[in-house]
């Protein structure tokens, strides 16, 4: 199935009431598809031909049970979308306010089986005393939350993804790019090297995660003996937004948020990776290090980067959970 | 250790004698580092007091066994020259002639505990016999051979890289573009779309190993049932070189070798992936699909993609193979 067609199915998901050929050229535009009225009821009659939408007399066309089995299998597709547009998606739709402490930041979202759950908050303890964690909060789940759904006999993580970084910085007009996630190696408790690295303009794959399913973390022999491999990403901000970022991060600092590992110097590579012109490159931790760390235990998860906005205030200090399971 | 120090190391290890500042010079042009002597002669006193060369008065210096050291824990770093690199330089540097079957073609390197591999001929039984693999042919090696080491108790496969079609075109002067690995999902036997896809020019580690890894496979299912997902990976060449590119493909299919999987339309998006302006689409099957079956046998294997040049003489056909070791 085409885009176009993809998108006209999507539309009339959403919509989920009768609706005419014009309205949907009129809302195709949003999904940046251009048709006249005239095209897009040829489309919609390929629609109607394979089952996944229903004429209603002059009315209009209705999304039928197929179409939205279709739609659910097609989201694939909407995967081989880049993870660079759900970076991007994300750190716009957030609407966390730093300063009041308010609104929803992006989380990674991770499934543990509950048997396993405390021995994976032991897993993490050292990682949220650590350089190498977002932020010191935390999101558990043991039941359904009102956008979140836990399976039976597992429990839920919530870790501040590292993205939340980009919508901190946007909504005080700075315009982050996100380029590269990373494995960092780290010497003597330095940032040392990449050892790999994943464009996310290139990926339908989170690199974190496959770093992880690739077991090519070290973070809790980072922690313990200062050498190691922690994850981490590569971003750039025009030079001119340089020390606004390092204003809004020192505020950041004072709310228990902190992640950035190294500023580089203007127009020049920071750990051999070059940056664009007129740009300056900024070393982030990975929100998921606290996450590798209980796969370095050989606990099994089942994680999914950059996968939520969810309210601040939901959110509790590592240290309150720790004490509540105990 | 930034990349000036790291290419003269380089060039110290490959000549492995005294040689002068002017010389390294010379070479570093070849890496892309022009510098004085001069300022070769400064980062030469770095590598000095760092251990990693040695002055032999006049004549110049040589890498010390420090310095070799240096180089192989480096080597990481050269992974972070991203796989696009690889495939360039394996692509020009292959000599394989189709037409007279002579030269030295791109394998990919897998070890397998020697334990397990009956079994792992087994599960690559179907696949030869699929459209789903590059070539009839397969290296096997009990014992090192000149340019591969086998490890104790394991042997080695060399499957037929499909970069190998690259330096193919490249022959002939066609300027093929490797643009993603993906992992490709079949319905009824058809290529239906890209379930993951990641860039080669934005990834330092291999696509298809990561595909591999992650278990996101089902190439023995995809034979089975003609619903599946399989390795394979989207390239571009010009129009004007199309017609060519299928003449030279007929006459790679006379010598044992397949895995076009489809040619797309002159600037039409092929299975929804855009691409370059005047340009044509073509997806090509992953020559790593046989490992994918391997693993998916629950098989561990140690792989590395895109990894060295072979006599092509050396391979064998598959059957007689699985007759040898039957």
């Amino acid at each position: 199935m085409n885009r176009t067609l993809l998108s006209i199915l999507k539309i009339l998901s959403k919509e989920n009431k009768i609706i005419g050929s014009k309205e949907i050229a009129k809302k195709l535009k949003m999904y940046g598809v251009n048709l006249s009225e005239r095209t897009v009821r040829y489309h919609l009659k390929i629609l109607d031909e394979r089952g996944l939408t229903k004429v209603y007399g002059k009315e209009g066309r209705r999304i039928t049970e197929r179409g939205r089995k279709e739609l659910e299998t097609a989201s694939t597709v909407e995967k081989v979308g880049f993870i660079i547009n759900k970076i991007e998606t994300l750190s716009y739709l957030s609407d966390f306010d730093i300063n009041a402490m308010k609104g929803r930041l992006i989380l990674n979202i991770t499934y543990i089986h509950k048997n396993k759950f405390r021995k994976a908050l032991k897993a993490m303890e050292n990682v949220f005393t650590s350089p190498y964690v977002m932020s010191d909060r935390i999101l558990v789940l043991e039941k359904d939350s009102e956008n979140i759904l836990v399976p039976e006999d597992h429990v839920c993580i919530g870790t501040v993804c590292s993205v939340t970084l980009n919508a901190i910085l946007l909504k005080h007009g700075i315009p982050i790019i996100s380029r590269f996630g990373g494995v960092l190696e780290i010497r003597e408790g330095e940032s040392y090297r990449f050892g790999a690295l994943i464009s996310y303009d290139g990926t339908s794959l989170d690199p974190l995660e496959i770093f992880i399913r690739g077991k090519m973390t070290d973070v809790l022999g980072t922690i313990k003996n200062g050498f190691g491999r922690v994850l981490a990403s590569f971003r750039e901000v025009p030079i001119v937004c340089l020390d606004k970022v390092k204003e809004i991060y020192s505020i950041m600092q004072k709310r228990g948020f902190q992640g950035i590992m190294m500023f580089g110097e203007p127009n020049q590579p920071l750990l051999d990776i070059p940056v664009g012109m007129d740009r300056v490159g900024i070393i982030v931790v990975g929100g998921l290090n606290p996450i590798a760390a209980i796969e370095e235990n050989n606990i099994q998860t089942y994680t999914t980067a950059i996968s939520v906005l969810y309210d601040c205030r939901e959110l509790v200090v590592f240290e309150e959970v720790l004490e509540k399971f105990k």
